[in-house]
């Protein structure tokens, strides 16, 4: 299987903490990197991790507050410095890239990567992605300002061939490919041998969510119907039900339900406020459990297999 | 004595390391916190080092170098977080002022102070802060960029009441001020006791220069004379001279001569290039200290009493 991961750089809401650092997330898709929101920090996080710029070519930006966003500048200036080549783009709302260009064009003029912007509108479900092996798009959350989520999918892979059928049936190779692909065999004598007899079913496709703050949605579920793992932000604890909903976040109970109703297979919780600094997040994962048994907590340079 | 230290939160060049933050130190002059220079992370290692955001009023910036500025966006929205109230001011040249704002005003529309700008103009020299105790002052900084420095001059206090004296003459207390700033005393009979007799000199005033990123210039020790404490970027070794020179900075040999020539008592050397990461930047220590002995280098965390 090919190597599909996600890195926790950061997951703390607002500001840093002692604990956390801002909020920022490395998937890794056969060795080539996606960033999803950029915290002040996010630079010195890729680095400790032992992450490679040189396989940085995308930055996913979920909403424009800050504690997503501060990071870009210096991410982006060190990446030259390091002599990153080719296309760096950036994925953000249009004020975020209005914002980013103003700076990078002064700050970081003699860069050494072409740096593109991709503009996500509000509300839009898209494609942003798309390699032989991947696709990346967006769904609407539902914060106080606009903001997106980023699903990951990796494409359905092609029938794995029997070898011992294959040399049975003394196959020509020029044929593999179409076999791989569902074609049936048929024989110099007209004769037919199915498909199945002759291949095993593709790996199946895995797939990950980014879903960045949010208050509970019923269109959230069904946007991240089928998806295998789950990043979900889960501020608060029931206990501060009321002030989630006021500052438009999920508490890890509505992750949990989220995650249940997506039909996912894991669940990680994020995007925690401060106030559980001194007593540990495990009151969210109680909290999830209950509802959601297969979720763990997001905590700085772990690493989850998807 | 009232107190007066600068602390270093980033003295690396360029880029952070493993071991340095991007550059950024705080003066604290009688419990008031004075920010020079605001690298990427400058929040983080402000909150490391136990100082607080209410007593932070006044932030310096020295040049349009991301490695200088990209910590401001995190922090100023940082101390709005946590309920700063009053003013923050920013010194800095036009352009800057112009990007931190198109930012701010978006990203921190709802700031829990007044955030004010001081535009510095290229080359000037000029008072940029004055309270009772302290003025902060620019010079002229000569790197590839627009630069300034600053120096932090404490006030010459009064002088000394000798309270032996006070008594035995039984001086009124309403003439008492007036002999701390130099009066002689005029007895009832008319003859004179000269203030000599009653004070002892004031407490010599201290001082502390920024010389940011520049290259060498017999301007810098005529403006720097006399300043008791200089915080001088050293980033390279006298093997390096030539690609100092090109890029705009100082070896720490010409960091000491700077400081020799000024009459300085002690040179904080800082900035320093990666290139010291795996061998450390004693080379530069010595190198400087055949100039100047009482030199040092800057760490994060250091605190140094002026």
């Amino acid at each position: 299987m090919s190597h599909f991961s996600v890195s926790i750089l950061g997951c703390s809401s607002a500001t840093q903490t002692s604990r956390h650092n801002q909020t920022c997330q490395v998937v890794d898709f056969r060795d080539k990197l996606f960033m999803i929101d950029c915290g002040e920090g996010a630079q010195a996080q890729f680095r400790r991790l032992g992450l490679k710029f040189s396989r940085l070519n995308h930055i996913f930006i979920s909403h424009l507050h800050g504690d997503h966003f501060f990071g870009l500048p210096g991410l982006l200036s060190t990446m030259s410095l390091h002599h990153t080549e080719g296309v760096v783009t950036v994925h953000a709302f249009r004020k975020g890239v209005e914002l980013l260009d103003e700076w990078m064009s002064f700050f970081n003029r003699q860069s050494s990567f072409r740096l593109e912007y991709d503009i996500i509108e509000p509300g839009e479900r898209r494609i942003v992605y798309e390699d032989r092996g991947l696709t990346v798009e967006t769904y609407p959350l539902y914060h106080r300002i606009d903001c997106t989520g980023y699903i990951f999918r990796e494409k359905q892979g092609l029938r794995h061939l029997r070898g011992d059928m294959v040399k049975f049936h003394q196959i020509p190779v020029s044929l593999l490919q179409g076999i791989k692909e569902g074609a049936d065999y048929v024989k110099p004598d007209g004769s037919v041998i199915p498909n199945a007899a002759l291949t095993t079913p593709p790996t199946p496709a895995r797939s990950y969510a980014y879903c960045s703050d949010t208050m509970p949605n019923p269109r959230i579920p069904i946007d991240l119907s089928g998806v295998n793992t789950i990043y979900h932000e889960a501020t608060y604890g029931t206990a501060f039900e009321a002030l989630a909903a006021e500052r438009g976040h999920s508490t890890a109970r509505q992750a949990a339900i989220n995650a249940r109703d997506a039909g996912a297979e894991k669940l990680i919780l994020g995007h925690f406020s401060k106030r559980y600094l001194k007593t540990g997040e495990e009151i969210l994962l109680r909290e999830s459990r209950e509802v959601f048994p297969n979720s763990i907590l997001a905590d700085e340079g772990l690493v989850i297999d998807i």
